[in-house]
């Protein structure tokens, strides 16, 4: 997607260097827009732990191309085993988005077929991109599968008269599972986006997401550089809007999707599906196939849920009014914290999950339909 | 309730100087405490506007020293028209909170009723006391009955084996319904402070309370200080630990009750509101009766949802590294924001309301049980 009129992905070989790969270290939108690069194992796990990339497809695809960045560093001898060391790092920088694993353990796979350290590199490589362009592609078929929603709701909108202007649709979303959190395009987004270019008015309520605050300076700033109408609001407000019929429907991602539809996605989620089913708000998961762990069946019970630094609700960093970016205390110093990153809306409160193949019923039937090989 | 030992009230006259009433200026805390003189009607319109004092509670009381500080400089001539439009400009700070209006109403008659400007001056301040030593009083009697519902929680955790340490109780509070937006006690404290002092463990989770951060600002401050376990939380936290368990108790505070038990109240309670009733967590209101607004039957319709300024969640304040509190802007510049003060619980998801005349349902019937006179 474009930002100052400039077409970006959220990750990339640098240009005649392809030992690098770069990235928007997000940690600094809305205010600067910065690009790192990432040469050794150690860069990816700082940069996936400590959130310069975020969202779980991203994730995925950053800790695939960790993989091919690590492999470029070894050589024949015991290549298999330190890649296992590499793929274990990388799968402890975040614990709760399935993709991570996934990513890792496909490199792993195609490197252990290889004999010679250049095609284990050559395959890690081809993995990463593979995964990537996989990921580009679901984020689109989501958006074309989501935008059929949009358009239900904008025509049931739509008064019979003749020459009326048409209705704005209204969505609110959580956090950001836009393009930033994916490489292009976005889950939760997705289908925004390809309203809003369709030419469908939109109007999208953005929770602001504390503590980290990703709604107010992700979605905000893809939204606005995109051209999107858009409100922020803090992550309170989601109710009292819907109880008052100014939210047609909700869209937010996913960072692991049951077997059977239960959905982790970051805290408050949960919040907000309780507030749609008791208003008849539709209640939409953008759900590409990589964030279900088709292993397990509870998600309250069986997601492992993050803990972060208490330090990231304690304080906020934004542009105070000299120009610089500052870090400031929101809490009385002597008070402690908990940051509990992730909850679990279970499948009775999700409307559908969007998936890459189509829109299904949260539920083990629902998935069953659209991906029968996996169970 | 006690600042570094030493007890404070939020309102007083100032001692010497009995045309002055002090507050203490909230808008500085956690970070800083300062006091502030208030002087004139307009130094009250300020006040209560921009929120150095907030809390229905504290507003009521603010709002009818106001009138008493109007009515100082007043001479004989046109008394009762002018304040009349002092009482206006009062009523027109804050439109949700129906302390204001009762209050100083309740002022407005009895200087009505006197014929000197002298007697009628008298009168004003005599009714700001009434109404603050009253709303003391009520703070205290909402502990007191509140203290039981906790006892009551404690017995059932508590496993029936000798010698077992008492288990701690976990309550969530949204916003400050504190001793800081009361006078002393608080209404949503107030049990909390009495359990405290009776040596029953309890432990709160803070909501921080986005935009303005009452929570994490004000509750934090008025816990810590008086030594009562808590831990601040996004307001996104609440429902996940209400999954899991880890929430015994909610109990928040209500800026306007109907007369059948639907409470206007910062907004986000409605969410955790939601939570609570999802996960079986009793859900209490600590309504004062000056809360209750006896005319009124639907929240969701006849409550106005004050509408803030934008700002307040585009920007936030805190205390910088180097030791100043500065505001910082949260958002992308260009970006609209949208801020609702309050929203509705409708009665239907409240457990009971703890008044100064006891618990009740969260009905016509329970209110009218405890407030015949009322109806």
């Amino acid at each position: 997607m474009k930002i100052n009129n400039t077409p970006f992905r959220t990750i990339w070989l640098k240009p005649d260097d392809p030992a690098t790969v770069q990235i928007i270290d997000q940690r600094h939108l809305p205010h600067r827009f910065v690009i790192e690069d990432l040469k050794t194992l150690e860069d990816f796990e700082a940069a996936i732990r400590d959130m310069h990339v975020r969202g779980a497809p991203l994730i995925g695809s950053a800790a695939a191309y960790g993989m091919y960045v690590a492999a470029i560093s070894l050589r024949d001898e015991k290549f298999d085993e330190k890649m296992l060391k590499a793929a274990t790092r990388l799968k402890a920088t975040r614990p709760t988005a399935v993709n991570l694993a996934y990513a890792v353990d496909l490199v792993l796979g195609e490197v252990f077929k290889q004999k010679t350290s250049e095609a284990k590199v050559a395959a890690a490589l081809q993995t990463a991109h593979t995964i990537t362009e996989e990921s580009v592609e679901h984020c689109r078929l989501i958006g074309e599968h989501g935008l059929k929603i949009i358009e239900q709701i904008a025509a049931g909108k739509q008064l019979p008269t003749n020459n009326q202007q048409p209705t704005t649709i209204n969505i609110l979303t959580h956090c950001n599972a836009g393009w930033l959190a994916c490489i292009d395009y976005g889950t939760a987004t997705a289908p925004i986006y390809a309203a809003h270019d369709r030419g469908i008015p939109v109007h999208v309520w953005v929770d602001e997401t504390r503590p980290r605050n990703q709604g107010a300076s992700l979605t905000a700033f893809e939204l606005k550089e995109h051209g999107v109408p858009h409100t922020v609001i803090a992550d309170n407000t989601g109710g009292h809007l819907m109880q008052h019929g100014m939210v047609d429907l909700v869209i937010v991602g996913t960072d692991r999707t049951t077997s059977t539809g239960d959905v982790a996605n970051k805290i408050g989620t949960y919040l907000k599906a309780l507030a749609a089913k008791d208003n008849d708000v539709p209640f939409y998961i953008g759900a590409p196939s990589s964030s279900i762990d088709w292993n397990i069946r509870d998600g309250l019970r069986e997601i492992p849920i993050e803990k972060r630094d208490a330090e990231e609700v304690k304080k906020i960093s934004g542009l105070a009014e000299d120009g610089t970016v500052r870090e400031v205390l929101l809490t009385p110093q002597g008070s402690p914290a908990a940051n509990y990153a992730f909850d679990v809306t279970p499948a009775w409160l999700v409307t559908g999950l969007i998936t890459e193949r189509g829109v299904c019923e949260a539920s083990e039937k629902g998935l069953k339909k659209l991906f029968p090989e996996k169970f």
